[in-house]
């Protein structure tokens, strides 16, 4: 099974291209170019460099929010572009799910957060289940929060409450690590770099489980999951109580 | 602190570029063709699109080996030809920790093996361990038996007596993955496709940790760590004694 992997829901552009267990090719940069000036000629220069044939994949995984609106219609675009041209379905993977897979086996609870500004941030809690199969100890991501938009502080008491170390990554980070440091009281851990922002192998790899599920959409039905109203949105709406 | 990390020891071929907690870009292969087709043209590519000043890094880690004889001579041919023109140390990260580092705060043991034909692997066995401060669960990998190359069923019977669960990973995977699920007793976990081989990223980010450890050598000095005697070493000494 070979997936094709987008995410650009956040500072991060990543295309990548998994065949079961290996990672044919990968392609990430974080840097202050918009997703429109990189995103396309990063899959176009991957998939020169593996010779990859686009007809040869047989989905798409896109991480489909929340994040950026910008990145993800960027992503959303790209994604629905391409699996219409192709004629190939979409898998969505949720951001936060995508993100927190890269701790594979972790030990502790998993935690990525995301900036939504206003002291939220986009989260979700994860962890690593195991279960055994003649020997073999399969792991599976599990999710005991689903992904929100929450205020950090919230988030905190929350973790608090559950009493087990967390490893905390993404671009909440560097946001709210002095709030973390202040309020939580739980062993808490900062995932180091490479491992720490949205990555696009994650989601192809993840998207494969999910796509082995039945769990893909046609490209014409996709869209991205903001979980918040825009700011266009929300003062179109204030306009309207006030008048 | 900005690092620059180069990996083809193996299979794949990889750069990236890491600046404190933040992968600047990565660029990742493994496919069919040669790393003197791969590796120098994907850094070039990497640094047009991130702008990249390499004048800017402080450092180039770079994996040492084990692995592929080509690959590595190749990789430290690209390293010391980059570290002698831009007046930059190196630091050399052993290639199995930084396959391991990938695992970064999982909860069983590591143990990356590459195939070395001849039913040995070349392989180390490595954990992450957590120390307070203040609050904060530091991690650093702690390696448990240093990389050598060893008999697949003697590497088994190890981890067997050690009775830790266990997560495997690397090209040694695909090609010993019978014998493993045959003999391994204690539980084992295969690593996910993105997480499983080697990775620029983590050798940056890995070799950062190094630096700041003031472990960093002159480029003239960097030579890549086989560990075996090369084929054509063994037959000439083959010959040697028989004559």
């Amino acid at each position: 099974m070979k997936i094709l992997g987008i995410d650009s829901s956040g500072l991060v552009a990543g295309v990548a291209v998994v065949e079961d267990d290996i990672l044919l090719g990968e392609y990430t940069t974080n840097y202050k170019k918009t997703h429109s000036q990189t995103l396309l000629p990063m899959l176009d220069e991957l998939k020169k460099m593996i010779e990859l044939d686009l007809d040869s994949i047989d989905a798409i995984a896109i991480s489909k929010g929340p994040g950026s609106f910008t990145g993800l219609r960027i992503g959303a675009a790209t994604a629905k572009g391409l699996g219409l041209a192709l004629k190939k379905p979409l898998v969505e993977v949720p951001t936060l799910a995508g993100m927190a897979y890269q701790l594979f086996a972790c030990d502790s609870l998993i935690c990525p957060i995301m900036d939504a500004r206003r002291n939220q941030v986009y989260t979700g809690i994860y962890r690593f289940e195991t279960k055994d199969c003649q020997g073999e100890a399969k792991r599976s991501l599990s999710e005991t929060k689903e992904q929100c938009a929450i205020d950090i502080r919230e988030l905190i008491d929350e973790l608090n409450g559950m009493g087990q170390s967390v490893v905390f990554l993404g671009d909440g980070v560097a946001v709210y690590e002095k709030t973390i440091r202040e309020f939580c009281k739980v062993p808490y851990t900062f995932a180091p770099a490479g491992m720490n922002y949205q990555r696009a192998a994650s989601v192809a790899t993840l998207g494969a489980i999910y796509f082995a599920e039945g769990k893909s959409i046609d490209a014409a039905l996709h869209q991205p999951e903001y979980l918040r109203k825009s700011q266009a949105e929300r003062e179109k709406e204030e306009r309207a109580t006030e008048s």
